[in-house]
């Protein structure tokens, strides 16, 4: 992660994409949203959505994995450069999901993150607080998942290693 | 489901409970949230948490299983007592999910839902909007999660067949 400092309102990345697959979507929907729609090609069609679908609640997990994984490698190129990695607390929440299209089957939803907003901490010092809102785009450009993560992120001064 | 009609702000429902065992809690973060402290018990000792727990995305998903579990069982007990059970359309997302506390290895969460609000849909005649606080609660009484879903509920003059 960057430190707080160093990050901009209006910054964006894309982290990452993914393509829904029936076996991912059904093996997600039996154990978290076993609604038809979401376990059978033959339930689906007869659904108001026509076509396997994924859980919304499985889009956002997928977000959350990917940025994962986005952090890992953005934090390795870090340190390969010899640079301070700075760190990241928990998220306290978010705000705002919207569900805007459903993700059929063999879409490939591509994700981004764009920082709305940030503000240093007077009740954690050394801390700082930024606004991201996410979103997850399909292959024909439609958004299908908007929402506003929140997180905290370490200041700079916090940390007498940094180089 | 309840017909848009039959619904009042303030009905409150609990809708199931689940404890989060260590296979469950690195299941789950092992596809989706491959953070150390939900992966692994002596990381997470090392950790700010202190002590294994589950990642904020399976507490959100588990209620969504127990959510959707709660309606079948409600629709059945309406069918089994030959009522009409009204249709319950996609959500289209929610707001203001906040985590307030870690769900350790071993707790137990009970959840809950709660109408907050509701309004009838000009721009959908026949459907009603509803808006539900969703709260997961702990053993110790202490909340966990807590967020805002909507969904679009079916009125009961859309359904001519209606006992």
């Amino acid at each position: 992660m960057k430190f707080f400092e160093d990050i901009r309102v209006g910054e964006t990345s894309e982290i990452g994409r993914h393509i829904f697959t029936a076996e991912d979507i059904k093996a997600f929907a039996a154990r978290f949203d076993p609604q038809p729609f979401h376990l059978d090609e033959a339930a689906a069609a007869r659904s108001h959505f026509g076509r396997l679908c994924a859980s919304g609640w499985h889009t956002a997990c997928v977000w959350m994995r990917l940025m994962i994984d986005y952090r890992r490698r953005e934090d390795e190129g870090r340190r390969a450069r010899g640079e301070a990695v700075a760190l990241l607390g928990p998220s306290p929440g978010f705000r705002d999901l919207k569900w805007t299209k459903p993700v059929y089957v063999g879409d490939t939803i591509t994700y981004g993150t764009e920082v709305v907003e940030m503000r240093p901490l007077n009740s954690r010092p050394g801390w700082g607080m930024i606004f991201m809102r996410n979103t997850g785009v399909n292959q024909r450009g439609e958004p299908v998942i908007s929402f506003v993560s929140s997180a905290f992120v370490e200041c700079r001064d916090r940390e007498p290693q940094a180089s």
